[in-house]
């Protein structure tokens, strides 16, 4: 099976990070393709780099039409709905997937994400996914996110610090790591707090594996019906214009 | 005052229909700048068309600044937190306003759109708005976004018809028609119904009005912060490429 | 056009302190009538309050029948629906205004209030209005309305300092001034502390003036019908009955 | 024991009929104490009647102060909140009582009620005792209340068929009847259709009894702390000569 | 008319604790049959206490025809819903009725319960019950419920120490006491605190007599059908057989 | 990795066919252990069902320990919570695995499960999951559920009907079948109505493959912390006798 892992940001050093998470965790037999988006900002964080970084993700993945699912590698599950209107195959984004495994294994969590301008996307989207019971708050470490990428930066002992908070001041039975750059610490916070704390990354995959392997596929009804093969035609065609001038 | 009145979609003549729109309804110092998005898709139905429109959208709002608020005009409010961000003016979407209208109005309202493939976003909006128990039902016409532009259409008597629906089984109190392309309708509808059936970019041009008489202005917190100016400028010089390429 | 603003307690001050909001920031041709309930309580706290206040505003409200709409200055947005009942022009509350108008502009907000007993009365209306998430907290300053009329009084102080707890707090976006008594703190607040603290005379008054433009009408089907004319004429009498006494 | 059976409209046959099937279900050493309200509407039918009707109603329980408990014998529970500022003894409403009852019996139930002009107000009371999810739906028989009241009237009849429909399309597991002129019908209607068919009136009065029995009273802090007696004092003094003119 | 107080537990101090509270606030005329259940846990403290109490609870139930309504004295409400399939006649949970009675009484209140495990299985029925809004917080006093048992124990104390800050942090106006063996509490805790401090097993009784009073039942149709008669006696024979080994 | 398949109920064929349909989606590595109760009822229909199969199921689950993850499969997700306390290893209830699959896959979904009398049980469900959105509805086919086992049953077309009113009046996007039974029909019901329908147990099974792989547990804070050795071992010597007298 092969999952496409979308970063649609344009940090090469994050789709690598996330790359490196999805190989650990996936199937021998899976074969894990990363890209990074061509064009938009390069890190994600708030309303604006979201809508800004949607069509170069979603040029990503019409590219690469030789895969059965799809991981979208932002934790504010940018585009994803726009991305399941344009295949069949299974997407799935890192801050969904965490949430919802964290929501198997716990009756109430708290995420721990990057800045606070960040935090009201991520409440819409748990609102959205039926969480705002389930997820007691989101918690802004105040890290910008390409700081997570810095060497001696400060970051794991700032998250950390939220979690403790999270499990004494939200009763959190288990905590989301807010953030695709985070990843790498997963491991050894659940360690450190015996409790379960969950990478989006590794989710998302691992729960992309199970629906290619039930052979389910997105709806083509309503809301995920496909569009007009013109429209999605005309945007290929002007996104390659847009790249011709990178 | 100036209000910039966005298309989102690539169609001048629905610009145009919904600038006399909001020329009809504004006061007579309101100068009203109606501008097409330069790339994107023709018309927008579903999550999809939102995606690719924003960059677009955001990019025609960063080339004029001398406004003094914003109105999207698509039903979908596509790219309306991410507006947020990149300006401190009144940003208003013409779904919203005609939600917030139509909720000083009645106790429920229903609202009639075009294809159901776009009932969800609209559902997500309304979900995210708190206006879930207000509105009482999105109601499909099954007319496609340019029908309501072609002479000779049956598409106000479908409206019509579903209005009656609406009247009788959902029990509403007014009707938000749900698309820009319906802006010419609404006065009539509400004759032929004797209950209040509103339109989105009226609606938008006057809370407008509104706040910007009242010199309030889009909070700078959280998550409408503006992005830091690098983001902002790169993805202002890309567009300047994409438009190059047109 | 002519708004009516009634204030429904029966100090005299505060509807001259609402009036003088409500024509700073009404249009040159707009009208403002202020008018004090004939009869009621001084002040509006909580729910009895409310309720004495109610035949006494609407009585102010139909002996004045030349007006384009209605604003109730209370902020518990006393006998709002009674009132949409009696007359087809738009009614808003100060309440209502100010958190839509709030809901515009952020992503979240908190109310602060005068006395904690009229808290759950304003979180009632928040959730009737679907605002129960977007408002995260209705804070009581503990100073009594009219308190906030006399000179030298601490009010200012109190109120700036559940401010400040919102936004450390709460992580309000913006802050709803939760009484009419506090009309003229809101601008020198906003300044105060960079984020949108709203007063909700002005609000309403300019809401007011967008509904008229837009030429909208309260419904008149189902729960704000038009009470019969032998009701309305039966409590007509009633109340000229009761002024003769006072 | 003696419970305050207080009619907020001042139609007296209404007020007999509720007392006669108050002390049918009222234990043997309990008083009923039926008033009907001095002023206001002569049926409460939408929220105008409501607001006019509370003052009045409000001075009836004032007017007696020797009672261990209040019902209120209108199905909107108008003035409920207001009504338990002013006595600590516990306040219930009609329309409350039912839906606490049933949700005591039933997973969930519809409400068969007059006139559809009620229905808003009801949802609304519901929503705030957090009863929207066990509500499946407010039915509108559309018979005014003074018809209950009348000899061969249709009105039994069509109470029946709404119920038939709320069991068929609504899946109801009970039925509260949405109107205190009601009271006489549950008995036989819940033979009829082999579900627990509930009158406000009953539930209240049984209600009272246990609050009264268990000795509690109504909390004196927050929402419901009572207001000053100098507020009290001048809206009993109003009253006076309110009656006086009557 | 007769009540059985049914303890899910095997802790006959409990029973014996609930059946004198029971008997204080019963009628005189109630007779109140105490009945412990004969295998289980000791006490029920989370999720699978509860499970493993509800066959043992049911049994007893079965054993005793001859009542006139039902009281599950466990504050989980444990197997409330099973029980209501197996019996026409009205059966409460102790904690579903103090939540009932504080909602009549205040506008919010907090729960003060034994240990953090039993928390989310309280806020499942709070949500179940449409309490979510009403209820602020379910806090934990991290006593076990044995230790409510025992003489010169620090219970009374830390559970005061927890309604302190109800009071001041949740501005809860009402409190729930979240164990049946807490039941000699409540009262000596109202007046310390001057706010309804509730009992669940007082008041599952008198609402227990409200029901059978107004001569209604459970609902035979939907969630509480009853099962097929062989289902009753396959567990009925099972029951014996592991009594006969206790 | 070996997956414990427990069948609540006491049907073997069921637990056969589920055990089929496990190993239909399973990896090749993955061992299904299919392991019907010892004793409780032969179907589950219900809240009373449900109540007696609990333990039975717990204990067959304590009699297991070598397993990686365990799969609840009743639609009712009997008795999920406690197994979740005796147990760090993931278990999914097949309910609630179909539900977070459909909502990966479609924007809105509609059940449709066997007798009517199930229908609140899996509602509160979906409630507590946060599902009360997205799921439109549950609908049933009032099949019994061993009326699944019997050859030439009108099952399979009765669900059809029901799924083509779910499409037509739920505008569903995706169909879970809302029983274990029904494992076989899935596939093909998909092909014949183009959208995804879903059953539990493959979808339980895939999920729990993906938390094994991802080494996840269930969390050991709050509600599911382990109950104390003393009371695990009451139980199973309680159980032990038990099933010596079957």
């Amino acid at each position: 099976m092969r999952i496409l892992v979308v970063n649609p940001n344009t940090t090469a050093s994050m789709t690598e990070k996330a790359c490196l998470a999805a190989r650990q965790v996936a199937s021998e037999s899976t074969e894990i393709i990363a890209v990074t988006s061509a064009h938009g900002p390069v890190s994600i964080e708030g309303y604006y780099d979201e809508a800004m970084s949607v069509p170069g993700m979603l040029q990503a993945i019409q590219a690469h039409q030789d895969f059965d699912a799809v991981v979208i590698a932002c934790f504010d599950d940018t585009g994803l709905d726009a991305a399941r209107c344009i295949t069949d195959k299974p997407v799935i984004g890192i801050g969904e997937a965490a949430y919802r495994v964290a929501s198997m294994l716990a009756n109430k969590f708290s995420v721990v994400t990057t800045l606070s301008r960040s935090v009201p996307a991520l409440e819409h989207n748990l609102l959205r996914y039926g969480m705002e019971r389930q997820c007691i708050r989101v918690r802004a470490s105040d890290i910008p996110v390409l700081e997570l990428e810095r060497d001696g930066s400060e970051a794991a002992h700032k998250i950390a610090q939220e979690i403790e908070l999270a499990i004494r001041d939200d009763r959190a039975e288990a905590i989301v790591l807010g953030c695709a750059g985070m990843v790498d610490l997963a491991e050894r916070l659940s360690a450190q707090f015996s409790i379960p704390v969950l990478d989006g990354v590794t989710c998302a995959v691992s729960l992309c594996e199970s629906l290619v392997r039930l052979k389910v596929k997105t709806t083509r009804q309503g809301g995920y019906a496909p569009p007009p093969t013109e429209k999605m035609t005309a945007s290929a065609l002007h996104a390659t214009g847009c790249q011709a001038t990178d």
